[in-house]
């Protein structure tokens, strides 16, 4: 497993102010941040920035110690719980909290029929469908800025099939087909921000989501991003089924997400489940051996991720155990103490896959840089630069 | 049930050759053929007519008795065994003589990965396509008039990964994707015939064969009718999964057809069997209680499938015994014999679903209609016309 597409491999000519080269110098090339998205759910920001008590600074400030990339909570039912009145601000503060310690920002989702706002069902298909698309409008171009990256639509191979319960996108999309529905909210969401990431998400991956993505593409839908979720509270896919599903769904050539990733560190759900949600349990701890097996699955789960040249993205979904479904998922203790998997991620993320070296020059000033994709902090005699490396290709580092 | 969208219900003027009406006067309503498509595999008239021998009439002449549309094989790699030297005479007797005897013709399929060419597999991926559309225009194009009814591809979502053995569709379905391949082989026929019937046509009717055709009708493809394969070596449906199947078909609002079915007068296969074409066996006996067993669900299943309203075609697999996997799968048996199924059908396509009647005009000639959608033979004291009655719209019948 090659991570060579991870990094830059360039000859860089530093030069000083005057455009002189710096001949014989030590370069230090400090990276500061990934291009690659590490990810994780970020909903505790949102307490965090609203009341700034030390419990969350605790869990947020740990986050930050890894993750470049966060999934804020867009669920419309608790977004709008009460119709017109939109909890913007909270999450407004939040996506630029994040922001400013170089953090991207997803917001998660804009159409799913779960955690949808019951009170849209009063409605009929037609003033649904309005609404839902001018929902679209107001968060896709009221977040612009700050929120660039966008689950579109979540679930949809189950949509028009979900019977759990009546809801008013079920609703909708069972009118309008799976694609016709696709098709309509991401037409709107690009219009809203055509610079946007957007992306469809599933946590089906068998040959029907394949399909749905075929159709949509032939049928023009601009997905930017294939999401993949993968809760595995029944234990870990593996290698062998995490290698299946890249190769089946790298044949479209898209960017792939794993848009929510989970591996619990203690007893594995049964195997009987089929709705997740339906396993409600008292308390579901973690364990020791859980902790070592959730670490060696993160290990192996992420090298695999971050060696695949069309994965830009690995989002774990909770972060603090006993979230979801009570599950010790996290990186981090209910008592916020950091877990054998925190420390592994973090090995990886900012040590083995992160670039702190210092370059000497040559006399004419050139030196090649070997690095990690990302931002940079270029340093000489206690002059200073920012700079991004993504590609191979030549250039002049002016240091002044 | 009501099968009441089967019939017209019109009034009628019936007039002499000078206009006049024909007053109290007896009319004979015979029916000479269904709108409905009740149709059999019909792969035994190409043998019938190159050799008109005793066997084949036998097995044609009843398959006539009952049936008014049949499906001819078009399966590439005997179509056309050598690159350049294709079957077209036979076929074209074939399909003429049943369209002689009043019967539709069905070429099946355009396109598939199983009984493919093997010559086709020396040739790049570019080839290939070049070759299927080409062969699609030959076919489409050389049997206009004769074969207005095509399944363009069979077995799409299975197509790309489809790993019994190598060939050159499934290359080139990995290559464009299903949807992308669809599009292009509808467009070609669609471009060769646009009056032509056009199906995609699938033994898989979970959720990933209806998203495939949501993508596709989003993606404009030309699809005519929707084709369901019906083989039930492993027991029959049952009404509920039948009607939950046509229930979910029935969402894009296009016309259905079931385009193989095969119910077995013999012991059923075992379910542990995927794929058919496995369960190989040296005799399968149709046995007295299967044969009335098959004559039930043949009535219950046609029963649903005449009712509903989307329904256009039944078409039967196998017309005897021991054809696809020596299975008892026919109307009639090996000797040739008829099958209580046979009788079955008969009786409800010929007499519950026929109309052979008198009607009684007024005064001024006017009588009410009640008939099965299809073609006429109107006779009043010996002068007779044709005529096809498929709407309820008031019109005037000339006996001239």
């Amino acid at each position: 497993m090659s991570i060579a597409h991870r990094k830059v491999n360039k000859r860089i000519r530093f030069v000083d102010a005057q455009g002189n080269p710096l001949s014989n110098k030590d370069i230090g090339i400090r990276q500061t941040n990934h291009k690659f998205l590490f990810g994780c759910g970020a909903f505790d920001f949102i307490p965090y920035v609203l009341k700034e008590e030390d419990e969350y600074k605790q869990i947020t400030d740990s986050w930050l110690e890894i993750f470049n990339y966060g999934t804020l909570p867009f669920y419309w039912g608790q977004y709008e719980t009460e119709e017109g009145k939109p909890n913007k601000d909270a999450l407004m503060k939040a996506a630029k909290y994040l922001q400013s310690k170089g953090a991207k920002v997803k917001g998660h989702p804009l159409c799913w029929h779960t955690a949808c706002a019951d009170w849209l069902m009063k409605y009929d298909n037609a003033t649904i469908m309005q609404k839902q698309l001018e929902r679209i409008d107001r968060e896709v171009v009221g977040f612009k800025g700050v929120i660039d990256m966008w689950d579109v639509i979540n679930e949809v191979v189950i949509m028009p099939i979900f019977d759990k319960y009546d809801n008013a996108i079920t609703r909708i999309c069972k009118e309008k087909g799976r694609v016709g529905l696709i098709k309509e909210v991401f037409k709107r969401a690009h219009a809203d921000n055509p610079d946007a990431v957007l992306l469809l998400n599933d946590f089906n991956t068998s040959t029907s989501y394949e399909i749905l993505i075929d159709g949509c593409l032939n049928a023009g839908v601009p997905i930017s991003a294939i999401g993949i979720q993968s809760h595995q509270h029944q234990g870990y896919w593996g290698k062998e089924k995490l290698e299946e599903v890249l190769e089946r769904y790298s044949h479209f050539g898209l960017p792939i997400h794993f848009t929510e990733n989970t591996l619990i560190s203690g007893d594995i759900m049964p195997a009987h489940i089929v709705d997740l949600n339906d396993w409600q349990v008292d308390e579901w701890p973690s364990t020791p051996e859980g902790e070592e097996r959730q670490a060696k699955e993160i290990e192996e789960m992420y090298r695999i991720l971050f060696s695949h040249p069309l994965v830009e993205a690995v989002t774990t979904w909770d972060y603090r155990d006993g979230a979801w479904l009570k599950a010790p998922s996290g990186y981090i203790r209910l008592d916020n103490s950091k877990k054998p998997s925190f420390e592994m991620l973090k090995k990886l993320v900012k040590e083995e896959w992160w670039t702190d070296e210092t370059v000497t020059t040559d006399e004419n000033g050139y030196a090649i840089v070997n690095a990690f994709k990302g931002d940079y902090n270029i340093g000489c005699d206690g002059v200073e630069v920012e700079k991004q490396f993504v590609d191979d290709n030549e250039e002049v580092v002016t240091l002044k």
